[in-house]
Protein backbone atom coordinates (compact mmCIF):
# COMPACT_ATOMS: atom_id res chain seq x y z
CA UNK A 1 0.00 0.00 0.00
CA UNK A 2 1.46 3.27 -0.99
CA UNK A 3 0.85 6.30 1.00
CA UNK A 4 2.81 9.13 -0.63
CA UNK A 5 6.31 8.53 0.54
CA UNK A 6 5.37 5.98 2.87
CA UNK A 7 4.61 2.16 1.54
CA UNK A 8 3.37 -0.12 3.60
CA UNK A 9 3.29 -4.34 3.51
CA UNK A 10 0.77 -6.12 4.95
CA UNK A 11 1.36 -10.34 5.30
CA UNK A 12 -0.66 -12.71 7.34
CA UNK A 13 1.37 -15.81 8.12
CA UNK A 14 0.44 -19.54 8.37
CA UNK A 15 3.47 -20.59 9.55
CA UNK A 16 6.01 -20.35 7.37
CA UNK A 17 3.56 -20.09 4.69
CA UNK A 18 2.01 -16.23 3.31
CA UNK A 19 -1.25 -16.65 3.97
CA UNK A 20 -2.65 -13.22 2.88
CA UNK A 21 -1.07 -10.38 1.87
CA UNK A 22 -1.49 -7.37 -0.62
CA UNK A 23 -1.09 -9.69 -4.23
CA UNK A 24 -3.77 -12.39 -2.54
CA UNK A 25 -5.89 -9.86 -1.93
CA UNK A 26 -5.98 -7.82 -4.98
CA UNK A 27 -5.86 -11.65 -6.50
CA UNK A 28 -9.18 -12.56 -4.70
CA UNK A 29 -11.14 -9.52 -6.03
CA UNK A 30 -9.68 -10.28 -9.74
CA UNK A 31 -11.73 -13.66 -9.12
CA UNK A 32 -14.67 -12.03 -7.71
CA UNK A 33 -14.45 -9.85 -10.80
CA UNK A 34 -13.37 -12.31 -13.90
CA UNK A 35 -15.25 -15.42 -12.74
CA UNK A 36 -12.18 -17.61 -12.98
CA UNK A 37 -8.71 -17.84 -12.01
CA UNK A 38 -6.88 -18.00 -14.91
CA UNK A 39 -8.93 -14.92 -15.92
CA UNK A 40 -8.17 -13.31 -13.01
CA UNK A 41 -4.43 -14.29 -13.60
CA UNK A 42 -4.32 -12.52 -16.52
CA UNK A 43 -6.29 -9.22 -15.43
CA UNK A 44 -3.37 -9.35 -12.87
CA UNK A 45 -0.15 -10.00 -15.81
CA UNK A 46 0.51 -12.91 -13.81
CA UNK A 47 0.96 -16.84 -15.49
CA UNK A 48 -1.94 -19.51 -14.63
CA UNK A 49 0.77 -21.54 -12.47
CA UNK A 50 1.61 -18.53 -10.40
CA UNK A 51 -2.00 -17.75 -9.78
CA UNK A 52 -3.06 -21.05 -9.00
CA UNK A 53 -0.16 -21.25 -6.59
CA UNK A 54 -1.38 -18.16 -4.51
CA UNK A 55 -4.82 -19.76 -4.83
CA UNK A 56 -4.20 -23.03 -3.43
CA UNK A 57 -1.49 -21.12 -0.64
CA UNK A 58 -4.70 -19.44 0.71
CA UNK A 59 -7.17 -22.03 0.57
CA UNK A 60 -4.45 -24.53 2.27
CA UNK A 61 -3.82 -21.53 5.29
CA UNK A 62 -7.42 -21.19 6.22
CA UNK A 63 -9.52 -23.37 8.34
CA UNK A 64 -11.96 -23.07 5.20
CA UNK A 65 -11.27 -22.48 1.36
CA UNK A 66 -11.34 -18.73 -0.44
CA UNK A 67 -11.77 -19.59 -3.04
CA UNK A 68 -13.76 -22.34 -4.82
CA UNK A 69 -13.88 -23.79 -8.49
CA UNK A 70 -17.18 -24.92 -10.17
CA UNK A 71 -17.26 -28.25 -11.85
CA UNK A 72 -17.47 -27.93 -15.71
CA UNK A 73 -15.02 -28.85 -18.54
CA UNK A 74 -13.04 -26.28 -20.65
CA UNK A 75 -14.16 -23.01 -20.84
CA UNK A 76 -17.19 -23.45 -18.36
CA UNK A 77 -14.66 -23.90 -15.88
CA UNK A 78 -15.27 -21.14 -12.93
CA UNK A 79 -13.79 -20.05 -9.32
CA UNK A 80 -16.24 -18.16 -6.76
CA UNK A 81 -14.76 -16.21 -3.56
CA UNK A 82 -16.30 -17.90 -1.33
CA UNK A 83 -17.97 -16.62 2.09
CA UNK A 84 -15.29 -16.94 4.46
CA UNK A 85 -13.03 -15.63 1.52
CA UNK A 86 -15.29 -12.07 1.29
CA UNK A 87 -14.77 -12.52 5.13
CA UNK A 88 -11.34 -12.16 4.81
CA UNK A 89 -10.85 -9.77 2.02
CA UNK A 90 -13.24 -7.27 4.10
CA UNK A 91 -10.52 -7.79 7.68
CA UNK A 92 -7.75 -7.24 5.42
CA UNK A 93 -8.88 -4.11 3.64
CA UNK A 94 -10.12 -2.54 6.97
CA UNK A 95 -6.78 -3.96 8.97
CA UNK A 96 -4.71 -1.98 6.13
CA UNK A 97 -7.19 1.05 5.77
CA UNK A 98 -6.44 0.88 10.01
CA UNK A 99 -2.92 1.03 9.45
CA UNK A 100 -2.71 4.15 6.66
CA UNK A 101 -4.84 6.27 9.48
CA UNK A 102 -2.33 5.48 12.23
CA UNK A 103 0.41 6.27 9.88
CA UNK A 104 -0.69 9.88 9.61
CA UNK A 105 0.93 10.99 12.69
CA UNK A 106 3.80 13.06 13.72
CA UNK A 107 6.79 10.50 13.14
CA UNK A 108 5.68 10.27 9.82
CA UNK A 109 5.80 13.84 9.17
CA UNK A 110 9.13 14.10 10.85
CA UNK A 111 10.17 11.25 8.58
CA UNK A 112 9.04 12.99 5.24
CA UNK A 113 10.22 16.47 6.71
CA UNK A 114 14.03 15.02 6.23
CA UNK A 115 13.65 13.89 2.63
CA UNK A 116 14.66 15.21 -0.14
CA UNK A 117 12.35 15.36 -2.94
CA UNK A 118 14.57 13.33 -4.77
CA UNK A 119 17.57 11.46 -4.27
CA UNK A 120 21.33 12.89 -4.91
CA UNK A 121 23.22 11.05 -7.35
CA UNK A 122 25.14 8.49 -6.58
CA UNK A 123 28.34 9.54 -5.44
CA UNK A 124 30.57 6.40 -6.72
CA UNK A 125 32.58 3.97 -4.45
CA UNK A 126 35.33 6.50 -3.64
CA UNK A 127 33.63 7.92 -0.46
CA UNK A 128 30.15 9.06 1.14
CA UNK B 1 8.52 -6.32 12.10
CA UNK B 2 6.51 -9.72 12.90
CA UNK B 3 3.79 -9.82 15.53
CA UNK B 4 2.28 -12.78 15.82
CA UNK B 5 1.08 -14.28 12.45
CA UNK B 6 1.23 -10.97 11.16
CA UNK B 7 3.84 -9.28 9.70
CA UNK B 8 4.00 -5.54 8.70
CA UNK B 9 7.23 -3.72 6.51
CA UNK B 10 7.37 -0.22 6.75
CA UNK B 11 9.09 1.33 4.15
CA UNK B 12 10.26 5.09 3.16
CA UNK B 13 10.80 5.90 -1.02
CA UNK B 14 12.49 9.32 -2.21
CA UNK B 15 11.19 8.97 -5.52
CA UNK B 16 12.19 5.69 -6.60
CA UNK B 17 14.61 5.15 -4.22
CA UNK B 18 14.04 3.08 -1.02
CA UNK B 19 15.41 6.04 2.11
CA UNK B 20 14.00 3.93 4.91
CA UNK B 21 13.28 0.72 5.88
CA UNK B 22 13.55 -2.44 8.53
CA UNK B 23 16.95 -3.02 6.95
CA UNK B 24 18.65 0.04 6.98
CA UNK B 25 17.12 1.15 10.44
CA UNK B 26 18.82 -2.15 11.73
CA UNK B 27 21.93 -1.19 10.04
CA UNK B 28 22.00 2.40 11.91
CA UNK B 29 21.73 0.76 15.11
CA UNK B 30 24.44 -1.31 14.21
CA UNK B 31 26.29 1.26 13.39
CA UNK B 32 26.24 3.00 16.05
CA UNK B 33 26.80 0.23 18.64
CA UNK B 34 30.06 -0.74 16.55
CA UNK B 35 31.71 2.40 15.46
CA UNK B 36 32.05 1.67 11.46
CA UNK B 37 30.25 0.40 8.39
CA UNK B 38 32.18 -2.66 7.88
CA UNK B 39 31.97 -4.09 11.60
CA UNK B 40 28.31 -3.16 11.05
CA UNK B 41 27.68 -5.05 8.03
CA UNK B 42 29.36 -7.79 9.48
CA UNK B 43 27.66 -8.13 12.40
CA UNK B 44 24.01 -7.95 10.11
CA UNK B 45 25.86 -10.62 8.18
CA UNK B 46 26.46 -8.37 5.10
CA UNK B 47 29.32 -7.88 2.18
CA UNK B 48 30.68 -4.67 2.32
CA UNK B 49 29.61 -3.73 -0.78
CA UNK B 50 26.13 -4.17 0.61
CA UNK B 51 26.36 -2.16 3.53
CA UNK B 52 28.43 0.88 2.07
CA UNK B 53 25.43 0.91 -0.40
CA UNK B 54 22.49 1.00 2.10
CA UNK B 55 24.25 3.57 3.93
CA UNK B 56 24.51 5.60 0.99
CA UNK B 57 21.32 5.20 -0.11
CA UNK B 58 20.20 6.73 2.93
CA UNK B 59 22.59 9.50 2.88
CA UNK B 60 21.20 10.24 -0.35
CA UNK B 61 18.10 10.34 0.32
CA UNK B 62 17.73 12.71 3.22
CA UNK B 63 18.78 16.55 3.23
CA UNK B 64 21.41 15.59 5.66
CA UNK B 65 23.95 12.87 6.37
CA UNK B 66 22.19 9.86 8.34
CA UNK B 67 25.79 8.38 8.73
CA UNK B 68 28.89 10.42 8.61
CA UNK B 69 32.35 8.53 8.11
CA UNK B 70 35.02 9.74 10.17
CA UNK B 71 39.18 10.39 8.34
CA UNK B 72 41.74 8.54 9.18
CA UNK B 73 42.99 5.01 6.89
CA UNK B 74 43.23 1.88 7.47
CA UNK B 75 42.00 -0.24 10.60
CA UNK B 76 41.22 3.70 12.36
CA UNK B 77 38.95 4.20 10.13
CA UNK B 78 35.06 4.84 11.31
CA UNK B 79 31.59 5.72 11.05
CA UNK B 80 28.86 7.74 13.41
CA UNK B 81 24.76 7.83 13.48
CA UNK B 82 24.92 11.99 13.27
CA UNK B 83 22.43 13.61 15.13
CA UNK B 84 19.45 13.81 11.77
CA UNK B 85 20.59 10.27 11.46
CA UNK B 86 18.89 9.73 15.38
CA UNK B 87 15.88 11.57 14.31
CA UNK B 88 15.48 9.40 11.37
CA UNK B 89 15.88 6.34 13.53
CA UNK B 90 13.74 7.46 16.80
CA UNK B 91 10.23 8.73 13.98
CA UNK B 92 10.80 5.05 11.73
CA UNK B 93 10.65 3.05 15.28
CA UNK B 94 7.90 5.37 16.37
CA UNK B 95 6.04 4.83 13.41
CA UNK B 96 6.96 1.17 13.33
CA UNK B 97 5.38 1.24 17.26
CA UNK B 98 2.21 3.20 16.39
CA UNK B 99 1.45 1.05 13.67
CA UNK B 100 1.90 -2.31 15.90
CA UNK B 101 -0.80 -0.31 18.14
CA UNK B 102 -3.03 0.08 15.37
CA UNK B 103 -3.02 -3.34 14.08
CA UNK B 104 -4.23 -4.95 17.17
CA UNK B 105 -7.56 -4.82 16.70
CA UNK B 106 -10.88 -6.36 15.86
CA UNK B 107 -10.00 -6.77 11.76
CA UNK B 108 -6.91 -8.68 13.16
CA UNK B 109 -8.72 -11.05 15.48
CA UNK B 110 -11.17 -12.02 12.40
CA UNK B 111 -8.22 -13.11 9.95
CA UNK B 112 -6.33 -14.82 12.89
CA UNK B 113 -9.56 -16.61 13.68
CA UNK B 114 -9.94 -18.36 10.45
CA UNK B 115 -6.16 -18.78 9.74
CA UNK B 116 -5.22 -22.61 10.31
CA UNK B 117 -2.63 -23.60 13.10
CA UNK B 118 -0.77 -24.65 10.42
CA UNK B 119 -1.01 -25.22 6.07
CA UNK B 120 -2.57 -28.29 4.93
CA UNK B 121 -0.19 -29.95 2.65
CA UNK B 122 0.31 -28.79 -1.21
CA UNK B 123 -2.77 -30.79 -2.96
CA UNK B 124 -0.57 -31.16 -6.21
CA UNK B 125 -1.79 -29.48 -9.32
CA UNK B 126 -4.49 -31.56 -10.17
CA UNK B 127 -6.94 -29.44 -8.54
CA UNK B 128 -7.61 -26.61 -5.40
Amino acid sequence: MRLGALKLKVQLFCGDEPAMGPGKADLLEAIAREGSISAAGRALGMSYRRTWLLVDGMNRCFSEKLVETTAGGGSARGARVTEPGWTVLAAYRELEAALEQASAGDALARLTGLLRAAPQPPAGDTGL
